[in-house]
């Protein structure tokens, strides 16, 4: 049987070993070709083709449920639920995602595109089950790495408190999350890897008890106590504390070998109540290139399979707004001693990865924990330090409550970096930065910036770390800059909520916000074209908002537009209008930014399109709100 | 030595256990006292009375640093930190907070209401500590039920990474949360407050083998393995598993026994790296009658000293909103089993024991873990359940990343009721809820509905649990309502986003949300005292809003009012704005509502007296703004 006539996962049941082997051989060359061509994550999937075949293999799709965490590591399960022949479609607009959705596929029964959502998930369905007094089986798949997410933990304090619920949890545990793995779970993890089961008082413990010399036939309360002490070394020492949780513990197993991994599924679907499987895998496995740079090969843009080498792009692009934010930041921390960059396990991502090679004493990688992230960072404040938290615009939602009551409401001096703030292109609806602009502005002592390009992003770094009043945040895109020159060092920080006025004109202001002061300037440019001047404004801070330079602007302009690369819901455009209504300046605002719906995934150009947000289709906007009488479609549409 | 000499922690130091005695004997005596009239926290103060005393006895405040978890364990804490002869304003405006506040006394290191959150705080203190080269001790102070909160428990795994950091965390072990706790890691802790040390085997343990028949001079690696387990029954079970997570462990000892809390204290900080140290201790302790209702007594009103009795209000009230939701949602799981309330450790205080103690198969609680019970919820909704999920507004914070990522982006239908929405009252700014409209409405799919009443709660109740077609919140006030007649059943759900009209007038469009409807209402008559008469619109739905019906009375009247209890950044009035201008409608909107602030702790009227939002003050600034010329100051302030 080939891959390609696999659709439906319970195809698997009934195939040999040899077969399974064959099918995990096409997974991986598929696997490989697409990712290579399309770009995508590598090693997480590679790493779990056995486990996925020998799992599926046990199970009932049509009945149990498989939830993935993360999903990224999904692309195996993918290909053998009908998605192979469309496979090399990959993160692209219209198709394949990168991560599960259940508007997909019918076999993925949850999405996720954030860390250690799983285990409560399943456990929500397995409850459900017993609810409806229905019989399936419910799986969770979760890697080491989305272990120390503290949802996880708390999934597993409450499953381990269920003794009458079936639920599987299988750890993958292949030492890493995107970073090689920190934290005292991770530890504990790789120790249990390397001292294999031990089994040799597991039989008939009792027998052998009554023949060692000295406990004899009957146990004193003492002698007793020994005796379960001997019983705990019966197990793996991770197999004690997961037990003592409430789960009965599987392994370590080999996450290669098909074998030992069906007839350890096997067993431990018959064991009720909380099960968990560890099984010890290799991220990336099956490609030496990979398996030699774990950190590397999580995620590729597209790359040459036989030397694993980038394909390089046609012409040299600006650098990446993450390299500038790091680079900066690096040179303040050399002398600013007081600085301490702080990541959740996205050292690379983030690219603190340099702040950590120069200066590790200023750098904390966290692991997946957002919420201590920033508490802790919350701390670091209090003592005096200048902690800069940079986190994803889409994880900091896992911290909204730590900003909220441990750095806003005791006003402590920590600066946010949200990276991939504003559309995240490949990743799709889960990864999008749409919402940070409505949910940190409402918080009462919060600053937040956005630069209009890599330039300013360093002034606002500078900016960030100087600012002692309080917390401050900036945020910035995914992906490259737009090409204008860097300074090396010399920065000065900005007036705190104070805009920049970049072109004149009497017809329309634009008020630009990040990423799109660009794009407003674009705009200006083809109003122009049509007789239409503009005063273009980069508003730079969203809160507070430079109203003593806006109100006045409005007010003798007449007709604002307000762009932002965020949800419209109480973001940019809404804090304009507010503040004007506030100041008694009624006039028209049009607002364009992110409407109320997900963004799918799709290249950050092509959802812009999709989403009205070019310049030429703002340009006609506003030219037939504004300007209808002006309009001229017929010339409009070429020059646009 | 009194207690009202002590103003400065370090007057503890070389008290004898006498005097201690004798101090804690006056902390229980002014607690009581107290919290009898004030009313606040008064199980978990009195629990550490002995714990907080031994451990100040063991630091010097003015250099080392104390987090205490939640702060309403703190009530000792500050009746020796100077703030003993002020302890009768707790809770009341302008006087002690309910809560450790950084910005009331100095040796409030680091303020909390929410759970958890105390071991980040302390580890970054402690990091920083170490980053400046300076030397001193700090105590994270936590309670069991808050160690199930995820945050926790990733500071854990951060901090038991790291063997060069000094951090003691103190486990005050009480048994419970506000409820008694749920969880595998609480079933865990009792049953080693249940299994005294065992040390038999601990002082020169190789000596001590070498001298065990089987086993000799020269150990196999078989009987090394033998060793290692009798090793790790020389202290007790809860030992091993936070030893093994990278901590030193000291317990369980007796919290009420200041000579041994002192000395194992003394020992704890000698040692390097994370410490732990579990101590044992009866929430409500020293109080019959709290130790003997331990939920009844973790927080209470104005109540009898010598009957525990609460001191009945003067009149008979309407009932409390939670109530009536518990009530309402009880009724219809009675009809439905497909109905599941989960509750994140607040059964009490959401009314869901009521659903516990008539439905406990449709009734769960997870311990205080939000994260994980949205997503749990989103697991529930995936097999056809209808996941309730009752949290606080402020709580649900917490969670904000899974209403997001697991609930709003798949559309699952989770219904959200969050009650001690808006001004909270005497718990002050950790607890207000009025961040909730501007984090929800932003998301796509959710729906957002309050009431006006608590009638309409009902409705509203039946509205959400009847709405299939996605996620949908409710958002509701703490405390009673507002006296309207109750049904029993035969509840009608709501039409989703449509409006209701509750008074015609030409003047001005008043547009009220939750509970500003009835203050909407006072501000009409006010109004019409003073000839300007008011359209009135209960909207019901801040998302969707009803703009078929909102959008020309506008138009028709031309001023347009909004009054909410929530913050005005992103909130209600936020929307209206947007989608009138959305509309093209160019109209002055005047919003009342939370500006950006904090808002301290106060009774709920006080509070909103302050930030100007009574019927009166806010019918004189309509007049003020749209009305001026016909302003009629004396005789208005009279009228209200």
């Amino acid at each position: 049987m080939h891959i390609s006539e696999i659709i439906h996962p319970n195809q698997l049941h009934g195939l040999s070993l040899r077969q399974l082997e064959a099918i995990a051989r096409q997974i991986r060359e598929k696997h490989l070709q697409t990712v290579a061509t399309s770009g995508g994550h590598l090693g997480p999937g590679l790493g779990v083709v056995e486990l996925t075949l020998a799992l599926y293999q046990t199970l009932d799709l049509d009945r149990d449920k498989v939830v993935w965490d993360v999903g990224h590591q999904a692309y195996p399960h993918k290909l053998i639920t009908g998605r192979y022949d469309r496979f090399q479609t990959l993160r692209q607009k219209d198709g394949i995602a990168g991560y599960l959705k259940r508007c997909e596929n019918r076999f993925d029964h949850f999405g996720a595109g954030h860390a250690s959502t799983s285990i409560s998930a399943a456990l929500g369905m397995a409850l459900a089950r017993d609810a409806k007094g229905e019989d399936f089986k419910c799986v969770a798949v979760i890697g080491d790495g989305a272990l120390t997410g503290g949802m996880a933990l708390e999934a597993i304090n409450h499953a381990g408190h269920l003794p009458d619920t079936n639920l599987m949890v299988v750890l993958n545990d292949n030492e890493m999350s995107i970073s090689p793995n920190v934290g005292a779970i991770s530890r504990y993890l790789n120790k249990v890897r390397l001292s294999p089961p031990v089994q040799f008082l597991s039989d008939n413990l009792e027998e052998q008890f009554k023949h060692l010399p000295f406990f004899g036939e009957t146990l004193t309360p003492e002698m007793e106590r020994v005796k379960e002490g001997m019983k705990r070394l019966t197990v793996p020492k991770v197999g004690a504390v997961i037990e003592e949780l409430g789960f009965k513990y599987f392994g370590p197993i080999d996450g290669h070998n098909l074998a030992e991994l069906i007839s350890t599924f096997k067993q431990a679907h018959k064991v009720p109540g909380p099960v968990l499987v560890h099984v010890a895998t290799v991220k990336g496995k099956g490609y030496d290139i990979a398996e030699q740079d774990r950190v590397g090969y999580h995620a590729q843009n597209p790359f040459d399979l036989a030397t694993g080498k980038a394909i390089p792009s046609s012409k040299p692009k600006p650098p990446k707004y993450a390299k500038v934010f790091a680079h900066t930041l690096t040179k303040l921390a050399e002398n600013d001693p007081r600085i301490i960059g702080i990541t959740a396990a996205m050292a690379t991502g983030t690219g603190l990865d340099k702040l950590c090679q120069k200066l590790p004493k200023q750098y904390i990688d966290v692991g997946i924990a957002e919420q201590h992230a920033v508490t802790l960072a919350a701390g670091l404040a209090c003592e005096g330090l200048r902690p800069v938290a940079a986190i994803y615009s889409t994880f900091l939602q896992r911290a909204f409550d730590q900003v909220v009551h441990d750095v806003c409401i005791q006003n402590l001096p920590v600066f946010f970096c949200l990276d991939r703030a504003g559309i995240v292109g490949a990743d799709g609806p889960t990864h999008q930065g749409l919402y940070d602009i409505a949910y940190l502005r409402c918080i009462p002592n919060m600053v937040v910036m956005a630069p209009k390009d890599e330039a300013e992003l360093q002034r606002m770094v500078v900016t960030g770390v100087n600012y002692t009043e309080g917390p401050i945040a900036v945020r910035y895109p995914r992906g490259n800059g737009i090409g204008v020159p860097l300074m090396e060092e010399g920065w000065e920080p900005l007036e705190i909520g104070k805009s920049e006025l970049l072109r004149n004109g009497d017809d329309v202001l634009l008020i630009g916000y990040g990423t799109m002061v660009a794009t407003a300037m674009q705009v200006a440019e083809i109003l122009s074209e049509h007789g239409i001047e503009a005063t273009v404004v980069n508003a730079r801070f969203v809160k507070p908002l430079d109203m003593e330079t806006l109100a006045p602007l409005a007010q003798r302009i007449g007709r604002v537009v307000t762009l932002e690369e965020g949800c419209l819901m109480g973001g940019f455009g809404s804090a304009v209008a507010e503040e004007l209504l506030d100041r008694d300046v009624v006039l028209p605002v049009k607002r364009f930014g992110v409407p109320d719906r997900l963004v799918d995934h799709a290249k950050p150009d092509e959802a812009k399109a999709s989403l009205g947000l070019t310049g030429s289709q703002i340009a006609e906007q506003i030219r037939t709100t504004f300007f209808s009488s002006a309009a001229q479609p017929a010339s409009f549409s070429t020059a646009s």
